[in-house]
């Protein structure tokens, strides 16, 4: 009976709507009270129906645009295999595919099995604001309807969008172990950060945590428009804290105190491997907007462009007078730079400071690579540099030209930075103690194709022995 | 006089449009009712115009995602190019660089001039539901816009999107016959294939011929979704046909019985070829939806990538226990498993058992590598496995867990793998009799980038010969 | 006290439009008198929600599309990068792939500082018609609403969608003086051919210039659609001009009258590239519809593509006659030519003609290539055939079978050509009698890449010294 009346109360609402076509204010709330009454009485078929007719376009083009930038958020797997792969020696070239290949194939399933309950835990925290636990991510149809209640998009779209970004982390820590790792070892690790410590961190920004809660009402919220910090600069630490226990490549810091260089195989890899970074950044930030609004997403699409480019000049130009020739891997590096620097604040800093914050990105990443070559911290790619360096300052910088407050950025990039750092130190260094984290002597110098997979990636070809 | 009061009508409609705001049920009769006086009296223009006016939205959206999809299904050509390259060895690799370039030019447009019809007889079958002739695609005008009564897409839409479809097969092909088919044959083959074969198995399930039939009223319809069987299998079982009656290359099976692995020439490639495919995918599947729909296009996004997750690990470590080390070539063969696998149930089997059907494909993919080693059928590059053998476990599968019913799966796929691989037989067999399928032994051996090309890949370095 | 009463006024057409419904023309009206009412009276917030509120839905779906399209003419950028890298050799790599690193970089930039304002003047030309100084490109927020007055896409979309475009000139000019150009004059001419005389003739056509307004009322107009001219015959006359002033690569031209060729180092990077900018066209072209349009987007997807198609197939078959042997590099050429010859009329030529004007383009192409190199001007990615001779064809023909008018267009394609060749003459001129254009001859021969970068492409692989 309750039943009938609310049916009749949708059919009489839906009628309402046909007949007056009210939009704006009022529709909103008919839209509610619509949604509300079909939950409770109508199938899920009639329901998406009714929902679809009366807000359905809106949120068709904004599902549509995040399903879009998460296939562009994919793309950037490649570049970073490609990337990976182009800079380090055409003997690990295997290896490094291998563990790309492994990273997204198992960073989607385990952010289905646990990770994306546990990142956005809705009120179900364990500890509030801190933990949650996770579980399949999967809802009975209707729940996927009333994601429409927060969002524009549905729960499905919400979970592929994000899983894209979950491997990301395990991806970063991956160029700055390469040539030398033990690869059981780093596949155990890398599904450990990527199925609990990523989303432990996500959740405190993303997923409604405690660092939204800064200031009163959480009005000086830390803010991490697209995962500076979230994403890279946890990627970054994770990276810097397994280097530290790996050490460096046999034959890199020489015992007369020289630096001998290990050069990447392959720059034609290595740029494919920006230019796909930097298409699928236009989906990492353009879908974090997180609808299709014109005005935000042609925005973000402008800073996020305009600090790729001001990074790549700047690192451009950096490398030109510090090492005084025009270096090609620095500048890739400044272009991601530019990208890292301004993905916490892409929707929140000007056309004008976006090129400002890519500048001193891509400057920032010449030096940083400098020096820590400096100290002996042998990172093959820039990871820690471009990701962990650059990730901290594109978030600090939302603090002083996007909006934010300074010291909630400030602790905030601490706190993830240090979570990933710490989280990395325990668990890389448990694996290090126990099974092992590096390959033997030998088989680096053979190179981990033959050592761990035995194939060559280009057996037709000799590598070059003089 | 008619058409005076036709558009008086017309008029009259979309003033009462205008005022009343109907929507809903209402609505589609209105639109109905309009769209058939608008094609009978008034210009394209205006048709064009009251068209987008009242159900514009939907139509505009869904028309730009699969206009987007048939971008990203001409990406899957670029990514069977690399896969194909990367996996043969580098004195071939002009040879089937070029074989791919012409299959995407020939196949687009001999779909426009005889293909796209031929699929999509409407009611002109010459024989009812097996067969129809093909025509040039291209209609009047306000035929394009007529495409609406049926679909929320642009004739011009349907066509491109298709066309992108229609190369694939042959593409399949070309992997297995790689490094020792005669260009020419080959090229006649592959338009034969393409241009009069792919339609016909297309027409009877897409165009909607005698698989769409089975039980009462269709009610046991043979289901397809985006073309595990109508695709893949088709080409698998075309490329085991050419196989069969090209032979081995030379040097493949030894006299003594062993099998001499002929490496492919650069993992990168192929690794590049493998991500553009899972990229291209989205669109293949999610463009197969056929509308914006954000229910479906995301559970199908999810089905696609989990499935191609789980085939990855699948073969990862299938080959890593069979083969004792974990493998490259088999775990991306296993992530092109998982895809097959998931193609002909993606929108209607649940996320979770997309894992299962992921992980099975990429576990059957490996052993049926190996077993067709062990037969000595030599396919380069897996195709008759991947496409294949996991195009019929795809299909059958929707009769286990995706709605639909086994008998009908098992009859759809045998008919078509039968048909592709008859035909094949066939006008292959005729090729080979009158101006040969292969290769001289001298080509061979030197390779048929020098032999059909005069032009090396690589013309800057030796290859390694060792 | 005026303010308020215009605010009434704005809420009463809302109240208007939210009880009546109205649509079509009548909405129009009522459209741009809020817009009016709007801009003068309301902050900007308020104003985006009753714009969004009225008509933004198709607003929101082409703002979508044309930054989809921004992304897919960046692909382009790395498909000219290892197009280029490809054909050339593999000592010059590194140095090809910094210069188009470099003008990605510089030419987004520029064009935010002055490029954009320069070519869309709107009545702020400083001589009518011909030439405006450029600015800053960016606005105060109101302003990016207001592009809905003209456009069906925000401001900032309409900047980086034409940022794209800007770049593509140099890109161009890049691949005619590889492998001998100094890299420092290139940055100079590069930046100054982008900055300057890029949006001049942009101005001419697109900005609304002189080239509008042939006939009465331009009712003869210039048509060029996406740049068949403004684009590909300013790069390809550019690179014309520069080539005359450099000279021929060392060893190409011999002594007795021969010519040498100089082959490419990886046709893998070559067909990549080309794959890509295939794929970037259909945003190229797709995207300068500049809405989306279901009809017109749909139709210039499927003219692009048969003029592609055909295109390949036109040069692969003419060489195969010309040369004897079916070569890869000429049937890429041919699909850019394709492309190059329906990108000025990709909305006007009907696909039966797009495969006539393709197929005419891909044979014009071998023939023009083979011409270039008998008269000794040194082209080594053919880029001066593709871009320039195949813009110019492709332009012209809108006058014979895309609706526009056969003078209108010659003088068009002519005044286009010559003032990119002219500004290259004397830019590059200048630099050549000043800092000089050439690298010496020990630079040559040993590659720019140690020369210029002190960087290999590929460290690991000796080149072939057979």
């Amino acid at each position: 009976m309750i039943m009938k009346l609310r049916l009749l109360k949708f059919l009489m609402l839906m009628l309402g709507l046909a007949f007056f076509g009210v939009s704006g204010a009022m529709a909103q709330d008919v839209v509610e009270e619509v949604t509300e009454a079909v939950t409770e009485a109508v199938p899920f078929d009639a329901a998406y129906g009714a929902f679809m007719e009366t807000q359905g376009s809106f949120f068709t083009i904004s599902n549509l645009w995040l399903l879009i930038s998460a296939a562009l958020v994919f793309v950037m797997h490649l570049g970073f295999s490609t990337l990976e792969a182009g800079l380090c020696q055409s003997k690990n070239t295997v290896n490094i595919l291998f563990k790309n290949v492994f990273i997204i194939c198992m960073g989607v399933l385990t952010y289905a099995f646990w990770g994306f309950n546990a990142m956005y835990p809705g009120d179900a925290w364990s500890i509030g604001g801190v933990f949650a636990m996770g579980s399949w991510f999967d809802v009975d149809p209707t729940m996927e309807l009333m994601s429409s209640e927060y969002a524009d998009y549905t729960w499905y779209t919400d979970f592929i969008f994000q899983a894209m970004f979950a491997a990301t982390a395990a991806t970063i820590v991956s160029g700055a172990v390469a040539e030398r790792v033990k690869l059981s070892s780093f596949m155990i690790f890398a599904t450990l950060l990527v199925m609990f410590a990523y989303p432990v961190t996500g959740s405190w920004e993303w997923g409604g945590g405690w660092l939204n809660d800064f200031g009163v009402d959480g009005d000086k919220e830390f803010i991490d428009f697209a995962g500076s910090s979230l994403v890279h600069a946890f990627g970054g630490y994770a990276a810097l804290a397994c280097v530290l226990l790996l050490g460096a490549r046999k034959g890199k810091y020489l015992d007369n105190g020289k630096v001998r260089p290990i050069l990447g195989h392959s720059m034609p890899l290595a740029t494919i491997g920006v230019f796909l970074l930097f298409l699928g950044w236009f989906g990492f930030n353009g879908g974090s907007v997180l609808s299709a609004d014109p005005y935000m997403v042609s925005l973000v699409f402008v800073t996020t462009a305009l600090a790729a480019c001001a990074g790549g000049l700047g690192a451009m130009f950096t490398s030109w007078i510090v090492l005084k020739k025009p270096d090609l891997s620095m500048s890739l590096n400044g272009v991601l730079a530019g990208l890292v620097g301004i993905t916490a604040g892409a929707d929140t800093i000007s056309p004008f400071w976006s090129i400002i914050v890519g500048l001193i990105a891509g400057i920032i990443v010449v030096i940083s690579v400098l020096f820590f070559d400096k100290i002996k911290i042998d990172d093959p790619v820039g990871a820690i540099s471009v990701h962990g360096i650059c990730g901290n300052f594109g978030t600090i910088v939302v603090g002083i030209c996007g909006g934010g407050f300074f010291m909630s950025q400030l602790i905030g990039t601490i706190a993830i930075s240090a979570f990933a750092f710490i989280f990395s130190i325990i668990v890389f260094g448990i694996l290090k103690v126990t099974i092992g984290v590096r390959v033997s002597e030998e088989e680096e110098m053979g190179g981990l194709d033959i050592g761990e997979h035995g194939q060559e990636a280009y057996p037709d070809f000799a590598p070059d022995t003089k």
